[in-house]
């Protein structure tokens, strides 16, 4: 996953942290320009992600945020204003690395039913793996109604693209792209809440691993691939 | 909607309201067991729907709550005892009524495809006139999680059945059944969302009547089906 690839955990030390700071883009929102700022800015984002994760938006706080990420509280307004700030970007965050992993998962498939095969395949992999940050875009259909449906309008707006063109291309069966991605995006949320997130939250082991079992994956891809396929030659 | 139906608003007086009294069943939670009793605990479930449908869970008061349903705060503890009880007690109360909806809806289909629109036809009726208490069991994820899930799982379960006995008939195609409810209730979510919740989110006039373009049921119902359906003899 992107970020334990990527993103150094907010207790190594700043210089170990500088050194890969230049492989980190800018953010949405206006940051120091040194290398030294936005890492600072994304060791912040990090820990409000486990705060959020943990406490949930109503019960988080910004001194609890500074505390984990190892910042005097001045510094986080630097970056921040708020902590409904911190939140709608950190959601935004989320839905930047969940699109990247598919992205990155679908772009070699032969064809557009491979290709949701796999991309759902990592979008599986992205919610067993982060649980927490699956949580917060939960919550921000409530806290932040507009960063959840860009959220979800981000996912459906790539969505709609791929599969406009596989449909141009009659290679699956042409229906409005929009409430096909809508109805895609459901079916991977649900099956990811049933089989994902809460078996974690029943268990006092919340960091134990989960998997999709094969032989949900593979009904759930069948009734995809059906409702996508052209119909078989009669 | 069954509670337009059959529930008066709390703003009816007491005498209108227990002549209906007696066609509400108990809840989950013991009530005193006259009809009045009974009335008045429906009334603050109706007062709380509206309070923690406007203002979420967390501003939500109890007494909000009972000043909206005209009743002194201690009556409240009659009958709940605490806000967090009472939400709970509402997002079972939302699934009942949702489910009833959709049984209702499906009960006289020919088969289970026709089952599928109308049981989906109902639920886009009941999720555009209900889009408060929509609001509600999604935020409940959060607040309570068992909640939220005993609320997904009872749906599941009837959904369970219902493809089961059409997949031993082989009137559709046979996949894990639990595995398709979860899919298709994901699809009736998030296109509800789009199409239903959301555009009443983004409007100051949330009262307006929204219903789903035709256009868009079809094309999620066409999926559905061919998701479903036996293939075609070659």
């Amino acid at each position: 996953m992107p970020r334990h690839e990527h993103v150094p955990p907010a207790s190594q030390n700043a210089t170990a942290l500088d050194k890969q700071a230049s492989s980190k883009g800018p953010g949405t929102i206006p940051s120091p320009a040194t290398a030294r700022g936005e890492l600072t800015r994304r060791r912040i984002l990090d820990a409000a992600e486990v705060v959020f994760g943990e406490l949930g938006y109503y019960e988080a706080s910004i001194s609890e945020i500074t505390r984990r990420a190892g910042v005097a509280q001045g510094t986080f307004y630097i970056y921040f204003h708020s902590k409904r700030e911190i939140f709608v970007e950190l959601v935004e965050d989320v839905g930047e690395r969940l699109r990247a992993a598919t992205r990155v998962a679908m772009a070699d498939a032969p064809d557009r039913l491979e290709a949701e095969r796999r991309g759902f395949a990592a979008f599986f992999d992205f919610a067993a793996n982060h649980r927490r940050i699956y949580s917060i875009v939960q919550e921000a259909g409530r806290v932040a109604p507009e960063a959840a449906q860009a959220y979800y309008r981000a996912i459906s707006h790539s969505y709609v693209h791929g599969l406009q063109i596989a449909m141009e291309g009659g290679t699956i069966r042409t229906l409005s792209p929009e409430a096909t991605a809508y109805a895609l995006m459901g079916i991977g949320h649900f099956v990811a809440l049933r089989w994902l997130i809460w078996p974690q939250e029943n268990e006092e082991t919340q960091e134990e691993e989960v998997h999709l079992p094969d032989d949900i994956f593979n009904a759930v891809m069948d009734f995809i691939t059906h409702g996508l396929a052209l119909p078989a030659k009669e």
